[in-house]
C-alpha cells in the first residue's frame, strides 16, 4: 500500500514535517531537511509510538521527539492507532475502556481479563499497520534504515520488536497495562532495549514493569527509572533515550556521543 | 588535617595525577591541567568511592573514571578505605569477611547480622575520613565545588549523602550488601541520585537494591539498570553517570550535553 503525502511544511529548525495517509490511516513523517538534498545518504528511521489519545492531542509531544530525532540525523514517523483520533471507534475496545472505568470507579481490581480486552484487540490491529507503514516509509528515497521503535503502548512495541526483523533497537515506555501474552512475547525479544519506567506512575503496576524488563531475552537492555507520575518524564530521560538510539542507529559515531 | 602531596605526574590526556597522604591515609587526586593555570576558576570535585580491594588493584578503573571527570572539567579524588590496601587490617572486619566466606561456602543464607558486621564498622570509619578528605581537598586552590560522590560501597555513599551538605549529587552503585541501617539512612537522603544496578549481579540482592532505590527521599532519582554481572557495567552506563554529574556539578551547561 503506497504512502500518500497530503501536506508538507518546514519547521523552524530544519525539520520537514509531512502529513500522509496510508489507506485510511493518517500519519506524520519528519525528516531532517538535509536528507532531501540531492545525493544525501538515506537516513535511519524511528517509528514513534504513542498512547491512544489520538495524534492531534499527542502532537506537541510527538513533534518534540521528532525534532530530537532529526537533530541526530534520523527521520521519524507515526501513524494514528486503530480506534483513536479521527479513525472509526472499535466497539470491543470502547466496551473494555468502559469496563475499566467501571472497576476503577468502584475501587475494584483490574483483572487480567480486562487488561486483555483493553489491549489485545488494539495490538492485533496496530502491529500489522505499523509493519505496512514501515514497508511504505522505507520506499521513500530519504529513508534507509536501520529502524528503531520508540515509546507508546508497550504491548505494541514488544510484539513489533519480537516479530519485525527490520527493527534493530527499541525504546519502550513501561507505562500501560501489560497483558499476560506480552510477557510471553517479551521472552522472544532479543534486540537492544531501553526501557523507561516512571517509578510512581499512578497508571502503572511497578512490579509488572520490573517483571516485564526481566522477561526480555535481549543481551543489552537498560532500565531507566525516574521519579514522578505518568507524564512527568524528566528531560534527561529523553536525552538518555536519544543516546540509546544514537548508539544503535548511527553506529559509526563515537560510542557515548 | 592538611593534605600532603607526595608525587605529581601528567597523564597523556591533560590530566594531572597527584598522590597524597592525609595523616596515614593514602589518596589520589586528579585535576584537569587547565585547572592549575593562573586565574583559572576552581573546578567541581567528584569524590570517587570504590570497593574494599585496595587502591592499587582498583587503580585502572579509578583512573578511567578520573579521566572521564577531567574531560568534563571536574577534579576527582579518592582515599584508601580503612582496613584495605596498605592500611592496617581491622580485626572485626577480617572476622566478618571470614564469617561471610564460611556461610557462602556452606551455602547458608547471609544473615542481617553478618551484613551488619561486614559493613557498619567500615562505614563508621570511612565516612569521617571522607569528610576530612573533603575538608582538605576543598582547601586546594584548584578545587572549588560543588562536590559529587560516585560509586563504591553503597552504605558509605548513602551516609555521606545523608549527612554531608557539601555533597550535592551522588552516583551510587547498588552492588554490595545493604545493612538495615542503610535503608533508614536512605530515607534522609534528599539530593539528586543516579543509581546503577547490574540486573544479574551475582553478589547483589536485586530486590534489596530496588527497595533501597524506593527508600531514598530524593525528588530526583534515576535507576539505571543494565544486564550483566558485578563487573560488567557497560560503557554507556558510565556515560549516563557522567551526564548526571554534568547536569548537577556544571549547571551552566546546556541540559542534555
Amino acid at each position: 500500500m503506497p504512502l500518500h503525502i497530503t501536506s508538507e511544511r518546514h519547521l523552524d529548525d530544519g525539520v520537514v514535517e509531512r502529513e500522509f495517509t496510508l489507506g485510511d490511516i493518517p500519519g506524520l513523517l519528519w525528516t531532517p531537511e538535509s536528507a532531501s538534498e540531492p545525493e544525501s545518504t538515506p537516513v535511519p528511521l524511528i517509528l514513534l509510538g504513542h498512547p491512544t489519545l489520538g495524534l492531534h492531542k499527542m502532537y506537541p509531544r510527538l513533534v518534540a521527539r521528532a525534532r530530537h530525532a532529526a537533530a541526530d540525523g534520523f527521520a521519524s514517523a507515526t501513524i494514528e492507532l486503530p480506534g483513536s483520533g479521527d479513525r472509526p471507534r472499535i466497539p470491543a475496545l470502547e466496551q473494555a475502556r468502559a469496563d475499566l472505568r467501571g472497576v476503577l470507579q468502584a475501587g475494584e481490581p483490574v483483572t487480567d481479563e480486562i487488561i486483555d480486552a483493553l489491549t489485545l484487540p488494539l495490538v492485533d490491529r496496530a502491529v500489522p499497520e505499523c509493519r505496512k507503514a514501515l514497508d511504505a516509509l522505507l520506499e521513500l528515497p530519504e529513508i534507509g534504515g536501520p529502524v528503531g521503535y520508540s515509546g507508546g503502548v508497550i504491548s505494541i512495541g514488544v510484539r513489533l520488536a519480537a516479530t519485525d526483523p527490520r527493527i534493530v533497537a527499541a525504546g519502550l515506555f513501561a507505562g500501560s497495562f501489560v497483558p499476560r501474552a506480552t510477557f510471553e512475547e517479551a521472552r522472544r525479544v532479543t534486540i537492544p532495549l531501553h526501557v523507561l519506567l516512571q517509578w510512581d506512575d499512578e497508571r502503572n503496576d511497578r512490579q509488572a514493569a520490573l517483571n516485564l524488563f526481566d522477561a526480555f531475552a535481549s543481551k543489552e537492555k537498560c532500565l531507566n527509572a525516574n521519579m514522578g507520575g505518568h507524564t512527568g518524564v524528566p528531560p534527561h530521560a529523553g536525552d538518555a533515550a536519544a543516546n540509546f538510539f544514537r548508539r544503535h542507529l548511527a553506529p559509526e559515531v563515537t560510542p557515548g556521543n
